[in-house]
């Protein structure tokens, strides 16, 4: 059993660890959240007195965090993750960050005789609960064998996407998919619905035809047709429009990084920006066909 | 065995028109094209001298003509196809045309004691040929019962979408939706090239992931991971970047005749009008990744 | 002084119908509604009993009517005003229109011996009252010359933008930069504004350099810069969202059937329709800064 | 005479310096191009062993460069300029850069005694060799006038926009709209082309109208109506469609840092950004209606 310090615990990270831990593994965890930490402590972790102090004597570390700038200045610096631990440390970040922040800090472990793979999830809180998260993940060959074991203790398909940082590049390539194919199913189904084809209808022909995709089949935004949707609740998230917004604008920064145009994937991100300048970001992604529908 | 007139012999038509040839049925044909013509006359039917007389004695009579004007002027007024059929003739129109037009001529046919469906197809050329085509159909319920056995000689997904003209409806619907999510899964994959993921790797996650859709995993637009598509053989069309802008724009047309707002959609529209405007529309429309890659 | 036909009286035709009386001109007016008709004729017109009456006699026919499918079966056909009409009269359209209708009875309309252009206006209620609207006029230079007089009466500015169909084209062009422009702005000021930046200040720069616009220095959609736009009055119209997304769909039209990419055109199109969705149309046109704060 | 280090010496430093040599100012000059300090030099200015030894001794320092990484990695650090220069030294940066870049660079020069402005500028190759630029200066009261007398050496209007950063606030606000006026005014010249509408018929309507603005009327997209804009020389720059996507890119940076939705602003990064992938951006920004020709 492995002597784990894990750094992060909100939503999707306290589950995560919790998971962790009832596999056995020894964890010292850290969080601002004092809460977050005294219920890891409950279910059988020890408390951390800073990050560094989660990392140090760690066999692995990971780390779940908001955004590229926590990762660099948690990682980097001298009072930095990369300082506290010895040598030969596996360094899992299962934050969705920005590709260039996920590559420089990757390197920067490895010059220092780390190993390091970024591992972005998808599969939300509830598959973080179950432990059936999807993990993507970059890095070299070594590194991702050596982080397989523990992802599996939070996750169902663990993908090897390549290089360092090529986890956070599918992560965006296919949520920016995700986000353009869940405004394109809202649009359809609105149309539909104002020239009086019937919601399920539409859906019992366009699920078997070419315009299939995930977001209508699993997740359709109009309530009815696949009962587990949140448009059966409301919208309440799930995956909220303001996560799909985050990973949105990553998917700009990476776009614009490389010069690649994405012109859908822009107007997406456009679109959810509406949604959060009206204070609807809270809702599910799929609540992007309120938007549409004037009724935000 | 039925006596049908058919109208409208061209690349969809001609094969579709042979299928009902084939499976005994006595065809009456009329198309512009002289050449089209001889090759269903030595297929077995026999040519009408007008539109009107390819009507005239028919049981039912098939329309496949490009656009709502077109079906307008040989369906209406004195010389039209409804003045010449008989009282109770079946009309089936499987041109893609425009919802209004659609609900005008089919409550134009009733007024005069015919029954009528609009009934768009998808599956190209291949499934026109094939016999394998999908029929969206709308109309009255005995209009669909009558028009089945008829359609399932050209095709075998048949599905009844509702009251006249949802049909066009739906075919808008899923057809707004494959354009977009063509193009988002294009700006996906040169995204990821450019930033070093290799294309088969990513449709291995996403194929398995929330970004899953039929443009992707039915219709790849880069070559390697599906075989099959025209990414392989150079964007040889396949269904041209035309035939998806002429979608495109019926559903513009549609969600302004209803007031549905369709930012996506439009934004579809617009760059496959960038395609037509570099003269690049006889592509397939998969080859929306060059116009991204700024290779057309 | 000439007996002019006026059909359509409302919010335009109205105050555009009573200059011509001041101006000492024998009207003979038709609308739908009665309680229009009876201020023209207590502004000293007479009545006619239908819009072929008011033609009937006249030496010039003026027309102000919502969409070009009324001004087609207004025209057309044997109970129409070019069937009713004395030989050589003058007739002109200034509903704005598109252009295919536009070209359409004007062709009809010299076919059977009359003069006829199209005169579309800009300046909004305030200028068909006081006398100062704004026409762009198509059609043949001596239908120019016949019309231009009694343009002169209603407006101040008359301009002859060419063949018949040319005044639509001059207006729906201009009416889309408009409308581009007003959302550029508003972007602009709006973030302007939450980055720190006030908007007196962003307007005294940029009124003087290359952002330089008739949306912004007449019309500004914040408060404070131009007194007298409407974002001083809470957005009260002036130029109603609803006839700007009327004037952009036109553009939609003009654009597709001549195959001219508008991707901007249609996203400004799209962005007013999301105000036409939430209710918020019968607001200014600059309103649409509401919009982006999340505020309809 | 003011004792001043100049940093940076390309198309738009090197005629700036140049103009404050003539001045009469005592300049030291840095560039890694040994060409471009040879030219300076030529003209009278001392070269610098680097860009610190630049600062050292300066009354004031002026830096014109290309990104915000440039301008962070030369002001901060212990080599860096901050560290280099005397107490109260004044420092210029006219490079135009992100916000949160510029802001950042200020308030660490104020932390350590010194006055800093950023003084972004518009006006081109043309305006920085005849003097005559627009500088846009964000920073304090007594920032902004001690930087002036300095600034109207190389131009002609200089502004003061409010605090530190808000130079390129009003820079990157005033050039996204006219990014996206010059898009709207091309689709507009173009539709007009098409239809039949001469563009010095629209542009002698719409120059008087409310499509009216800077792109049209200074820079009009098509030759003819403006003799001295790029579309007469074949779209030779001017100001580059390479730089116009520079700064409408730093407008998306800017309005994702306080969440503020430009919808057409982000479209208009997209349409230049095919402009790139098409190797086209070499091209005068009004060169974008060639995109929109099919002609790229």
């Amino acid at each position: 059993m492995a002597a784990i310090g894990f750094i992060g615990l909100g939503n999707m990270g306290g589950p995560m660890a919790r998971n962790l831990v009832k596999a056995g593994h020894k964890l010292k965890v850290f969080d601002l959240s004092e809460v977050a930490v005294a219920a890891l402590v409950e279910a059988g972790a020890t408390k951390a007195e800073s990050a560094a102090d989660a990392a140090r004597d760690a066999d692995a570390v990971v780390t779940m965090l908001p955004a590229g700038e926590h990762v660099r200045s948690i990682y980097l610096g001298d009072a930095g993750l990369l300082a506290a631990a010895k040598k030969g440390t596996l360094f899992i970040d299962s934050s969705t960050i920005d590709v260039t922040s996920a590559r420089d800090v990757i390197m920067a472990a490895e010059a220092v005789g780390m190993m390091m793979v970024d591992a972005p999830v998808s599969g939300g809180v509830g598959g973080a609960e179950a432990g059936t998260l999807t993990f993507m993940v970059g890095g070299s060959a070594e590194g991702f064998e050596a982080a397989k074991p523990l992802l599996e203790k939070m996750g169902k398909n663990i993908f090897h996407a390549g290089q360092a940082g090529n986890g956070q590049v599918a992560k965006v390539c296919n949520n920016m998919i995700l986000g353009i194919s869940m405004i394109g199913v809202s649009e359809a189904f609105l149309l539909g619905e104002k020239l009086g084809l019937d919601a399920q209808t539409l859906f019992d022909i366009s699920s078997t035809a070419s315009g299939q995709c995930w977001s209508m089949t699993s997740y359709c935004p109009v309530p009815g047709p696949v009962p587990a949707s949140p448009a059966n609740r409301n919208y309440q998230a799930g995956f909220s429009a303001a996560m799909m917004l985050k990973d949105l604008r990553l998917a700009q920064d990476a776009s614009k990084s490389v010069k690649s145009p994405t012109p859908l994937g822009a107007q997406a991100a456009q679109l959810y920006a509406l949604m959060e300048a009206a204070g609807a970001d809270g809702l599910d992604f799929s609540g992007i066909i309120k938007l549409l529908r004037g009724d935000v």
